[in-house]
This record gives structure tokens, sequence and C-alpha cells, in this order.
């Protein structure tokens, strides 16, 4: 697989998004922490008691971005790894890839520094534009096909 | 890998439910609009005020619906792939792709449509039958080769 | 594809946490049922009325399990599935399977059960040491062979 080369820049490009994710699950950690805001009784009792066990702005700010990114990196796991396979223009897909990652990458610094709005959501819909197109040419490969 | 019926099948109807999702994520964003309910402070700034930075049981609904497809829509790209170079009988193989796909789809419509309970539930159930099949079939082939 | 033993293992291992999701989801509705606590109205009023549509801390202990397991076994699947065709060592690699299966398997049991923390972190901790270890071989794999 990783003879192809659009496949290995898929794999580059989703491997680096999915390690995004782990980090803003790494963050929310330290958020809970440092703003003493647990979702589970167990864990406040852990932190200095039971009044701990509560909800906070910055916290759910993270959890947002993290959702945000479980809709829409997800998919693209799926959609790109068949678009590899349809043996595509290696640089019409590496753009492909590319906007999809820095839109998403975008997207979470936007979310988590409270950036101005539209700035989140233009970078939501950026990374939505290379989505479309490779499902597009997902149904369009199968149809013909058949 | 497109020369695989069943896996370009099955291809078929997982992009059609992903931009089902797509469709959905859009759906909740015009919610949020016309409703004027907003998850974060900036977006409520940029169309009206903080005040409008609230919960509204429409885009909830929503949102549940936009989870309960995470939940089961994205197991089913795994199993789905995965049956797919089983190689099943390419009509039985289809049947479950289909009863998934139309499944989940009447699962959305029952939810945004507030459809008179059990249409969801069974909708949810049904579609469940094809994934817990492909998972027993997994295993079992995996097991009969070790 | 079954032939490759690493990718036969891998297979093995995520269609049992997809049924360990599974079986979560259905919990969930049993503890929905058993507290009348419902998320949709429509729901509430098949099982007795307008006002078992509520929130639980129960229900809800159960869509945190489930909403961990999300961003977690999911990417799992696309590591280990791209890991497995980068020809690792057999046992290295069913020892990552392995050590993710088992760790998320404890992450569940502690969250349903209110194991004493941290138990449920040190799990999740766990789980995820081999998915860091995938994400980052493959990331070495795809820069060395640029």
């Amino acid at each position: 697989m990783m003879e192809n080369e659009v496949f290995a820049s898929f794999t580059f490009y989703s491997t680096i998004l999915i390690i995004k994710m782990y980090v803003l699950a790494i963050i929310t950690g330290q958020v809970r922490l440092r703003k003493k805001a647990f979702a589970n009784p167990e864990d406040a009792l852990r932190n200095g008691g039971l009044q701990y066990c509560r909800e906070d702005p910055d916290v759910e700010r993270c959890r947002r971005a993290h959702r945000n990114d479980m809709e829409n990196i997800f998919p693209f796991l799926f959609l790109g790894a068949i678009y590899s396979l349809l043996e595509p223009n290696p640089i019409v897909a590496r753009i492909h890839f590319l906007i999809f990652c820095v839109g998403r990458i975008v997207h979470t610094v936007a979310y988590l520094l409270r950036l101005k709005a539209p700035t989140r959501s233009v970078a939501y819909s950026v990374a939505q534009l290379p989505c479309f197109s490779m499902a597009l040419q997902i149904l369009f490969a199968v149809i013909t096909h058949w």
C-alpha cells in the first residue's frame, strides 16, 4: 500500500489529524484538572471533593471541538482511503488532503482560542470541500463501473 | 478494489450514509440560525448578541440524531469493509448493506420529524441486524482461519 | 487479507471492541427503561408520560463511556489497519492490539461500575500507548519512504 504515493500521502495527513485529536483529549484533561471540573464523582473525590463534579465552560468548549472532530475527521478517514484507491492524480489528491488537514487544524485552534466568528465556521466549511469532492468522485466511480 | 462487486456495493452505501451525515450537520447549522441558539459566545455575538448563546430542543434533537449516527454508521464502515474482503455471496452482502442504509435513513427521518415511537427505535434495531451478522461472520472467519 | 496474520489478529480485536460498544448501547437503553429517563418526548410518551423526558446520572454515565469509546476505538480502527500493512513483527503487533483491547474493556467496566479513581484513567492511558506507538510508526514509515 505504501508504494501507492496517494495512499501514503493520505495516511500521513490522517495520522497527523488523529494525533491532533489525541492532543485535544490531553488538553481537555488538563483543563479539567486546572479548572477543577470533573464529569464523574469518583474523579472529583480524588481531586478535592464532590463539589468539583461540575460543568465548566472551558471544558465544554474542548469537548465541542473534539466532537466536531469526530463528526468530520472520521468520515475523512473512510472517504480518503477509498478515494486513494481510485487512482486519482497524485497532485490533485494531495491538495484534497492538505486542504482538509489545514482546515481542521485551523478549526481546532479557532475553537480553543475563541477566535472571532466566522473564523471557525470558515475553516469547517473549507475542510468540507475536499470531503464532498471525494464523496462525489467515489459515487461516480461506483456508478460508472456498474 | 472497485473490481470487487461486493466492495463497490459497500462503498456506494457507505458514501451515501456519510453524505446523509453531512446533510444532517448542515440542517443542524440551519436550525441554530433559525432558532437563534448557538453553542459558543463568539457565534452568538455575530448573530444578534450573547443572549443567543443557549440550548434549544430542536438543535439538541439534531445533535442526538447525529451522535447516534456516529455510534452506528462509523462501526459499519469498518465491519462492512472487512466483511467485503471475506468473499461473501454478492446478493447476501448487498442485502446486508441495503438494510443498514435504509434503516439509518429511516432513523434520521424519524428523529427529525418526531415520528411516533417506536418508529425510530425499530429503524435502529433493524439496522443493527446486518451489523451483528457481519461482526459474527468476521469473528468466525478469523477463528476458523487460525 | 485474512492470510495476513497481523491483519487477521487486528480484525479480531477490533470486532470484539465494536461488539463491546454495541453491548454498551444496549445497556444504555436498558438503564433508560429501568430509570425511566428518556431523551425524547415521543419515547417518554410511550413509556409513561412526558415527565420521563429527563436526564439521569446513570444514563449520562453510560453515554460518557460510549463517547469515550468513540474518541478512542474509532481512531484505533484506522491506525491498526494501516499499521498491519507495514509488516510489523506479528508478536509485537499482537501485543499492541491486546493491550488496547484489554485497556478499553477495563475502561468500560471501571466506568459502569464506578471503580475508584484512577482505575478508569489508568486503563485509558495504557490503551493509548499502543495507539501512539502505531501512529509514530506509521509516520516514520511514510516519511522514510518519501
